[in-house]
């Protein structure tokens, strides 16, 4: 898969709740998960080894504010993470917040199903997500931090949004 | 599930390839699948951001380094990375090669199964992985390099060990 049909270099692949020059977090189009967000690297990259050290910190450390900010808002019983892309080879990592009501639980969101209805969430807890995200990496625990390492990728990214 | 009656407190959680005072990494005993490797943390903690970030990356690292030695001897078609964790509350992180070919590609191994056999692997590719582990843990990218920043967490846990 090159970029030109990839759905993630060509679609932010769901609704944008943060992004930079860099990555991007997205609600997932997941009925039966509130709080199943994904993190999603701008660049066509397919493993976390493809990645500078620098590039593999600074895309974690936005998956862990996810974390955070599912946790602050959530409180789930369980967070699960996990980076396959056998679909789609382009770096994004799955952060959902699991319930021990939610319709998989303890298997995960792959796995047999074992119930019908999603957990109940709040109803205004995509507003709270997206501020609490803003305010943990707007904090310096993202990558768009000015006191954050600018990384090669991420110059690179900028500049091509810049210029291109 | 507390520290008396959780199998990765008790147990190693399959056969062990590396280890030092603040994780491990065992070969799963999953015979579909030559290459699925868990890092697991010796400490039993629940989620990746109850760690400090010196924890958090050291933990990482060493979830980088399985995925470079898988991608050295096997030459998987992609790695998949997940921390889950709802039936054992015990961080470990999976690093599972996975190739065309194998049972349930391009779904995530706990997804539908599409196919009987497992990827045929060479006979030896455990003694070349465990190899290549130790030498690029060693080499400092894990996190018993004396070179490596020591945690808090690590240094703890091998104070446990040292006096218990």
């Amino acid at each position: 898969m090159s970029q030109t049909d990839c759905p993630l270099c060509q679609n932010d692949g769901g609704v944008l709740l943060w992004r930079d020059a860099f990555c991007r977090v997205i609600r997932a189009d997941e009925p039966d998960y509130p709080g199943f967000l994904r993190v999603i690297l701008n660049a066509h990259v397919k493993e976390m080894t493809d990645l500078s050290v620098a590039d593999q910190q600074a895309l974690m450390r936005v998956v862990w504010a996810a974390e955070t900010a599912l946790r602050e808002v959530l409180a789930p019983d369980k967070i699960n993470l996990a980076s396959l892309g056998n679909v789609v080879p382009h770096l994004h990592w799955h952060v959902i917040a699991r319930f021990e009501d939610d319709p998989h639980f303890p298997n995960p969101v792959w796995g047999a199903r074992l119930r019908d209805t999603p957990h109940a969430a709040s109803p205004d807890w995509v507003e709270a997500l997206t501020a609490a995200l803003h305010s943990l990496i707007g904090a310096g625990r993202g990558c768009n931090d000015a006191k954050a390492p600018t990384t090669t990728l991420s110059r690179r990214l900028a500049h091509a949004r810049e210029t291109g």
